[in-house]
Formats: C-alpha cells, sequence, structure tokens
C-alpha cells in the first residue's frame, strides 16, 4: 500500500520537481496537486513535459490537504505556514520547501518578519539529511533547506566541524535562474539574461546567509548528526550570488582561512571524505565539480583544495538547485524521516551532456 | 537472470546515454564499455555525471564482444560494420547506432561508398519500432535510426500512409549541438555556438536525407508496421538541417502539399492519433512540441496543422537527439526484438526546466 | 547643423537600437526620448548598457514629436497610426517600425484589423531600401519592415525578380527571442527558452507573411527598384517560425521549386550577386551564413545552394533581428528617403565571438 | 596621415577584437594581420563576420613586423617576447596583450618560467592606463593587462589606494568562455559548457593572482598613478575563477575585510567615484553591473557595497574580457602612449539585448 501525497504550488518549478519525483516513488502515490494560478487546468497545462503522462488537474490547497497524508509544500515563504497549520491540523505529515520553518523564531524574525506560526517551530526538524539524520526520523514538519544554503553548508561543513572556518568565510553562489522562480520579472526574460552575469542580495541581503550560518554553527558546535534547536557557535558569512545564464545548476566557491596552518589538498579531502562517508547523496571526489555533472540528479558533488600561498582552503560544492536544492533533498527528507530507504524515488545521475 | 550488455563508443555521447540507460535497465547489466580514446581509465575520466557510480574502466571492442551477450554500437559509420561482423561471429546481438545498417546497399553505396560488410544487410532490421515492430521480434541486428532521421520521419510517416506527402515535402531541422558529437570542432567550440544559428549540409547533402525518403517510402508503400527490406514508393525530400545554441533536442517543421484539400487541424490531429495510437513513446499532442519538453526523456511529441491559406500541411516533431534520437530508440529497439516491454529502463519524461 | 530626432517606443529592444544608432549618426541629434513605461526615468533605468552615457529622461510621445524634425516609433502597431498622424500632422517626417504602413489597407484588415489610419498610407513608402531605393527619396513615412519579413524577403527576392519561385516557397525562420520584445511573457523567460526550440505561429498564422508574400510578388511584377504601392504578382508561401535560446539574431531558410531545372550553385550564386550588386548592406557570398556574423551589425549575409537531387534552391539570410531587421534598417531607410549616405550611422561588422 | 599597425595572432580572438578596432581607429590604418593557422587564407576564413569588409590575407609575422610601425601583440605567453624582441630591433613600438611583459622577472619566473628577454623589461609600461596614465606616455612596450586581472584590480584598486584591503581578499570570477582562446578543448565544446558552470584553476593556481596582487601592492604603496616597476606593498589574494555558459563577459566579486569599520555604501561609493573621476572608461555605479551591459564595449562598470553585519566590503567589476580585458584596454594603451585621446576607435557602449 502506498502514501497518497499531494503538491502544494505544484505550477512552480519546485513543484516540477515533486511531481516527477513522486510519480516515480514507489511507496507514494501522487493524489492532488495544488496551483492557485492553474486551477481546474490539467498538469500538462502547466507542464508540457508532462503532456499525456499525469492524468490530474490542479485543486485548491484544502482539496489537497483532504486527499493526502503527506504534504509536500512549495509555497512561497510566509503563505506556506498558515498551509502547513492546515495540514498539521488535519494530522497531516508535512514537508516544507519554503523557508517558513528553517530557523528559529528570532532569526526569522530578522530576516523575514514574525513568524506567522511560531507554536509549529517545535514539530519542525531542519532537513539536510547528511547534518540532521538522527533528529529527522518521525519529524512532523521536515524543513527543506534552501538551494543556496544547500550547496554553501556542503561545501563548508567538515570545516566547521573541524573548527577551521576561520574568521569570515567567504561564499560565492553562482547559479541558474530557475533558482529564482517562475514568476516572471525582466531580470529574468531570456533575453536579459543570455550572455549575461550579473550578481544580485550581496553584501548580507540574501536570506539564505542566515540559514547556512546557523547549519555551520550548529556543526561547529554538535558535529555532523546534530539537532536543528540545538546549541550553535556564531558563525558570520560574507555570502554573495552571482546569477548566469542556464535554466538550473549551483556552484558554491567558499573561501575559508583556517588558523591553522599546514594543511594539504590530500588531507582536506581525506577530512571531507570522513565526513561524508555513508551519504549516498554526497559524492567527495579530487575533480572540481560542475553543475552539468548534476543536471537533473538529486546528489552534490564536492571538492576541497588549498592554497599554501595564502593559507586560504577552497571548498567548491555543485548541485542541481532542483535536486539537492529543492525537490530531491524535500524528497530525501521525507524518506529519512518515514525510515526509508534515503534515496527513493531519487536519481543519482542526470544525463551528459 | 539479467542479460550482460555492453556498448562500444562508449565515450561519445551516444555512449553515454546508452550507459546510462543501461545502468538501469532490469533486464539487463552493464557489463563492459568500450573506448579507444579513454582505454584503461575509469568511466568517471570520461562521464564526470557518474563520478562514483559506475565501478568501470573502459576496455578494449574485443575484450567488450566477449562480455556481453548484446552489444549497443555507437561507433562511427564505416567502422561499425567489422565491429558488428565480430560480435555476429561471436553469436552476440547487436543494436546498431550508427548508419551501416540503415540503408540496402545500393543506397548505402550512393551516401556513404561501398558497405563493408553486404553480407550482413539481411540480418538487419531497421530500428524504429513504430514502424517495424512486428518486423524487429528477434532481430539480430537492430539498426536503430539517426536523430534527425527519427525526427522527420514521425513528423511525416502518418501523413505518408495517407497518400497525402504531395511533391518535396520540405523539412527543416532544427537541432542541438550533441548531435554533431563529442569530437572537437571549431565550429562546435562553445564561444562560436553560443548566440549562433547555422545552417549545414543544406541542399540534399545530409546523409539522413536517404533515410528519411526511405523510412517515408516504405510507409507509403507498405502502411504503418512495414518491412525494412519491403516494397516502397519514391519519395524525395528537401531536407535542411539548422544547428542552433542548446546541447541537446531536435525539432523537426515539416512542410507538405497534399494533392487533395479540405484537410483541417482536428482531421489531422485525428489522422495522427489514429496512426500513432498505442505507441508509449509517440505523444500526439494539440499544442506545438519544444524540445524541452524531451530532453532527457525518450518520447516524440509530434503535432500537426493545416494552412487553408495555402493547402500546406505542417508536421512538428521534438525529440531529444539522444533519447528518441539515439540511446532510448536503440533500448526501446532491444526491447521490442527480445519481447519485452517497450519502455523498460526508458523514461517517458524528463524534467522541466 | 544636425537634426533633432526622437525615439517613440524607447523602452523596447528597437528603441535600444535606435537610441545606439542615432546617438554615432553624424547628421541626427538624439533630442528625445518616449516610454510611458519609464516616464520620467533616466534613459539608464531601462539600458543598463547606456549608464552615464545619455543624459535624456524618457518623457511623453507629445514632448517628443515636439522636440523633433524626425520621428522614428518603435511602438506596437494599431497604437502607432495614431502617433503618426500626429507626428504628420506637426509636419515631421516619420520612420515606422510597426507594421501600421507596411501593407496596404486591404491586406491590413485581414491580417490586422481596420487600418486606423488609411488616410497616411499614399504616404508610405516600405523601407527596405534594397527593393525601393528610388521611391524612398523623400518620402514622409518610412515603413520599416519586420524582421523577419527582412530575412526571408532577401534570401527569395532575386529568386522572384527571376520568375524562379515555384510553387509555394517554404520558408523557415529560426530567430532569437529578442524579437519577440520586451513585455514579459512565460514562454520567453529565461528558464523555460534556455536548452529549447519551439514553433509559433505555424501554418499561414504570422502576420509577416503578408509582408513577404507581398515583396516577393512586387518583386516579381517589377523589378528590383519597385515601388511599394505598385503591381504585384500573386505570390503564396509557407511560413514558419522557431524560437530558439538566442538572444538576437534570425536565419531564415528558404525552399523554392522553380520551374525549370538545370541550376547549379555558381549561376545562383552569380545571380545572387547580380541582384545585389551596389548594396553595402547585403552581401552575397558562398560559404553559409551564421547569425553570430552579423550580431550587432546592421547587414544581411546571403547565400543560395541548388539541390539537384531534387530541383529545389535553398536560400538562407542571417541577419541581426534588431540591426538589418529592425533599427539598423530604419536608419538605413531614413539615409535613403534624405539623400544621405546610405550606411551612415550604421555598422557593418559587429564582433566575433 | 594615419600610422600602419599590424595584428600579430590575428586569428584568436584577441585578434579579432583589435581588428575590429584598428578598422575604426581614425589614426591608425591596419596594415597586415599575422597567422600561422590561416597563413595565406583571407581574413574572412577565420572571422566571418568580416566577410567582405577587410581585404587583407594573413601573413607571417615577420611580414607583419615589416609592414607596421606599430605591433598589437596577441599571442601565447612565452612565444611573444622574441616576436617584441623583433619587433623592438626593427624599432617598433609594440602593445603586447600576453603575459610577457607585466610581471617582473622574478615574480614572471615564478609563475611562467625564465622570462625569455628580460633585457626588454625595462621598456615595457604595464597598460592599466587608470594606474598608469603619466608613466605610459612615450612606453615603447604596452603591457596590456590580462583580462581576469583588468576585473579584479579595477573592483579593489580605490579599497587598495585607502588601505582598506584588509587580510586576504578574495576574488571570484565568473567569466564567459572566450577569455580561455580559440583552441580546442573538450571543457570549451559548446555541448559540455551550455548549462554548465565549473570552476578552474582554484586556489592560488591562476596566473592572473600575480598581477592583480602586483597592481594592488602598487596602488597601496604610490596611490593612483603609479609606476610599474616602483614600490609596492605586499599584498595576498584568494583568487578563483569559475567558467559560465556565455561567450563573453567577466564579473568580479571581491570582498575584502577593512580592518577599520563604520563604512557605508554612500561613503564607498564616494571614495570609488572619487578615485575613477575622469576616467572615460570605467563607470561608478549605485546599481549592480552586469556583464551584458558592457558586451561589446570598452569600458567597466564598477560598484561598490558595504555589509555591516560581517564588516566586509563588496566591490563588484563587469568587463568585456576582450574589451576593456583585452583589445579595447590594449587600444586605450597605445592611445595614452601616443597621447592621442584616450578613447580613439573605442566604443563606450555595446547593444541590448
Amino acid at each position: 500500500m502506498t502514501l497518497p501525497a499531494a503538491v502544494l504550488g505544484a505550477s512552480g518549478y519546485g513543484g516540477a520537481g515533486l511531481i516527477e519525483r513522486l510519480r516515480r516513488h514507489p511507496e507514494l502515490t501522487l493524489a492532488a496537486v495544488a496551483s492557485r494560478q492553474y486551477l481546474g487546468q490539467s498538469v500538462a497545462a502547466a507542464w508540457p513535459h508532462l503532456a499525456g503522462l499525469v492524468d490530474l488537474r490542479f485543486v485548491d490547497t484544502d482539496d489537497a490537504i483532504a486527499a493526502a497524508e503527506v504534504l509536500f509544500c512549495a509555497t512561497p515563504h510566509a503563505a506556506t505556514a498558515p498551509l502547513v497549520a492546515a495540514a498539521r491540523a488535519a494530522g497531516r505529515q508535512v514537508v516544507d520547501l519554503s523557508a517558513d520553518f528553517r530557523l528559529d523564531a528570532e532569526t526569522y524574525a530578522a530576516w523575514y518578519g514574525d513568524h506567522p506560526h511560531p507554536e509549529l517551530l517545535p514539530d519542525a526538524v531542519y532537513g539536510l539529511p547528511e547534518l540532521h539524520r538522527s533528529e529527522l526520523a518521525g519529524a512532523a514538519i521536515v524543513a527543506s533547506p534552501g538551494c543556496n544554503a544547500t550547496a554553501a553548508t556542503l561545501a563548508l561543513a567538515p570545516l566547521a566541524a573541524a573548527g577551521d572556518l576561520g574568521p569570515l568565510p567567504v561564499v560565492t553562489i553562482v547559479t541558474g535562474v530557475s533558482g529564482a522562480g517562475r514568476a516572471l520579472d525582466l531580470g529574468l526574460h531570456h533575453a536579459e539574461l543570455d550572455g549575461n552575469a550579473r550578481a544580485y542580495k550581496v553584501a548580507g541581503t540574501h536570506r539564505h546567509t542566515a540559514e547556512v550560518e546557523g547549519n555551520l554553527g550548529r556543526v561547529a558546535a554538535q558535529g555532523k548528526d546534530g539537532r536543528t534547536r540545538g546549541p550553535r557557535e556564531p558563525v558570520k558569512l560574507a555570502f554573495n550570488p552571482v546569477l548566469v545564464p542556464m535554466a538550473r545548476g549551483i556552484l558554491a566557491t567558499a573561501v575559508a582561512r583556517p588558523e591553522r596552518g599546514g594543511l594539504s589538498d590530500a588531507r582536506l579531502l581525506d577530512l571531507y571524505r570522513d565526513f561524508y562517508a555513508g551519504d549516498a547523496l554526497v559524492h567527495v571526489q579530487a575533480e572540481l565539480p560542475q553543475t552539468k555533472a548534476v543536471a537533473g540528479a538529486d546528489r552534490a558533488l564536492v571538492t576541497v583544495r588549498y592554497d599554501d600561498r595564502s593559507g586560504a582552503v577552497v571548498a567548491l560544492a555543485a548541485i542541481d538547485n532542483l535536486g539537492k536544492g529543492a525537490a530531491g533533498q524535500a524528497v530525501q527528507g521525507f524518506n529519512v524521516a518515514r525510515g526509508l530507504p534515503e534515496t527513493l524515488g531519487l536519481r543519482l545521475e542526470g544525463h551528459w551532456p
């Protein structure tokens, strides 16, 4: 017997990724898809690649909540918390891809405004399974991480665990455009972005900064398999994203200055391989990662290098922002929360080229 | 018990597509991959997206033939026929993605030069399953079609069957760059092709022309489920390909001028839907197809329109040149030849965006 | 003494191209730019590439008409004719990039609806200078051609003049996205179009069809240097555009079936070279043209091939849709209308890559 | 009377940029172009955008040196120094775009190997005119900067002059593919790079690191208008480049941690505007720069932001790697060296989109 699942926000890119993965998940049945914009229309009206394949029409969120045991929310922050509250009131398990349950109430308030449903925060577990696998078991709300935050955290977590972040790590995110969503915007118009690279939300204004700082601070304090609301060391980050002309993919380039010297590529790779040993969805490699190598895939590629001229460590992570950065990780979090094999419904490899 | 399969030419794009599909095929085991260029190196050396996932090293073709029951050849034309001969001598079944067994000896000679192994031609069945499903059963050599030829044939076959091709149908192929292969060439250098559209091999010089003319001529003579070496009506085609800046995807735009008038979009769509009824990997739709809707997928999207101003029929087909246009169709052909479910190991949908 | 010029619709892509060219035109001064959307804002608010270079703010159309002797209209069809009427009432010369003055009243009505100002049509001359150079002298209204229509016309005009169009020439346009304008649309969102090729307005529904049919019909009837409202032979065209992921550029691939055979590449090239002799902005070459070779440039590259298998002629033209396809041609038309050197303010070459 | 100029390495991308600019330079005549690869062929054989426009054939370097008074070298490092020696022996002025005359002999040896012609180094002036304008007057050899080095230097020079670089500034370069040149390489094949972002030469292995460190060290020691071989303060940099799928453009994102706090966006912008006051080819703006805004143009767009959470300064610079990053800057350097108006032959704006 499979479990009925529904997707809220199913006409956005995160929603598409969820539909793709839930359809092939052996323990789930895609029972409903909700979208205000496409209400009443067929799935193919929103998603040309599913024409003839999915026999569902978009419903409203109430109907979706009624139809499923598990809700995957790919709806905007602030708008999502009330949907989660309704789903929880109906006894549903929730995997939330929005930012609403990723941060504690105080940090949330500093970056997003007052939290709409702080009473639900204790039920939420941050869904980066590599860092919270134990705690995710049985979670009522899985708070799935942001795409940029995932890439940055995976790049730096082993250093954080080793106490080697140094002062103010610098993360530069190179990201494809689907991370900005499907809403129309002149800056995302094809003719404006083709052949164009442009930074956005630089100098501490991107909200994922808080998420990464929290993640790294917790790893620094608790080690690898920590608790979402457990202790954290203070970490500050310089975080700057750059939008480039590709549909999907994130490459995080992180520079840390550990206090201690005497590192080497080999020792750092060992550190990273040890840290991610047993993680099927993080592959540590000596080669520099490329975003195309994970396009359509649900794993991350990570490497690390030492610059002995300057004593800097450069750590790089490549993910598909819609795979390990969104829908893939959400399903991974669900799997872990349910005690299922972690990669059910997921793809370790995409395709090339 | 699964069947051991091997890929020859496994460091080219067709080879990557085959590795991807054979790995997930439930009735096959990827036993060997051959590449002269990467001989002795790990699969990840050629394919970054498979790093850590495939525990094989590239071998030579003899070793690959020895290791497998089924050979998938993604090697260049002319060089492939001898490999097929060797594989057949060893009793292997062959699925050949090159052009070497697609044409009769005379047509082959006109476009490629003398056939290296004409004695094997009678054992080969043209592997466009929608048109040769019956004949493919038990085929010793499946001659998998060319990518451009697949798109053009699927767009026009229903019209051919209805006797409505008219004089000199005109096919324009818009194609992504992976169809030109992985060999280095200034015209395929990123900086040269980005932001660039350019025609190539126009005016009857593209070798797929012969393949499409043969396909349509056979459908016109034999109807849908015909024989590769059976009778065909003479068909001439104007066939012009245009290379555009995308990694994968083919959109065929075909214009035919049927002798009879009085057609309509609806009647043509009915004709196409009837023709492809029961074909899981061809989806006929009213909407204009997009290549992105089949990127990473193994099916074709097809539509047809009537221009009552001019009496022209416009038929369009979108495929992934590496899916339905190459590796996907090769596996489909193998499945049909073996009497397996036709879509085993294949993907009907890719991802969006 | 330079002439003051203004651009209406200056926040669209055609408008940007006009600003770029009028700024460097030695006989013109950019006196005003009009935009409803950016009214009161600086030019840099709309055009990041002009930041710090143009000291103007967007005004309304009345102010622009008052400020200039020559009006360049890059405003939408139907909305433009009233602006032209106002400009003419004020005694201004007009170069109109919209469709409003390209067609006779009857044809306009069939494709766009009733003409808003048919009384102005006699004052308008179709501004494809290669075909109407004599008639353009002194024109009060220059009706600058559509981008797709320019490419298709330039590809086929020499054949039309030679009586060699045959029945139903087939034109396939491969076009970059800026031709669709700057207005937001899901189909033009970067993530939707990157890696995507899709047809639109096929089967006789694209309005440029009428324009090309008229152009070719006039050349067939009048020869090269004809009159916009003079006699034309009936020409029907199958015209199908395909949108591909690049910001700018059009490649037209046109297939004609002349009644007579016995043609050759060399004879056709001679025909084309003779036809365009003396045209600085049309370069006939033996090599297949590429859109990148004219990106940022104001000329067209044209070639022609003969397919002796089928008797078809394949003619190809590459232009920058915003250069020879829009702003460049508008300025060329103005130059000819004023008796100035035809390429003033224009660029024959862009840059590579 | 114009001066005859020649381009060595004229079939590479830097060479194309030089041909484009020299053709429109009012004080220069393009007298010769040299290329080993295209020796004897027409310019159009290498450069499709110049077909029909340049009546020259590629010659060898000796002939080019003989034909011109000024040599522009766009040849590879190490191979260039002997050409410069030959040109100097013939009394020619040289503008060298290679790395051969950018560094002192010791630094050159550390990054490139022993300098082939150290005796010429005293005659060379580093050609970033904004930093060495006085010294460039009359220079016999203008050592034109690297593209990445230009972007990084322009982003950080005002901070360096103010003593605000702090410890180990971190520069991430996002770069289009033409910076990697026209030589064929699998990593630059279109299908491999489309939809792909990948880092290269990270962790202190990119040779431009030394160039930027030298530039910033000199500004820190000498202020804005310094001497190439004058004193410099020690500066170390973490420099990591990322290749993204676009033909041209560089966006440098630089993060510095000044010792002092209390900065603000406004104060930093004032600092930058003061520093670049009078520099026609550097535009300081409040908006985040985009590479498309300088595509085809010869100026840089620069901005700076303060992150008061972390005390970091983020400085960004966008250039066209072939404009201000190569050919444009080379011509600018020539102009300054000759006492000509600094922007002769250059373009302040490109086009949009």
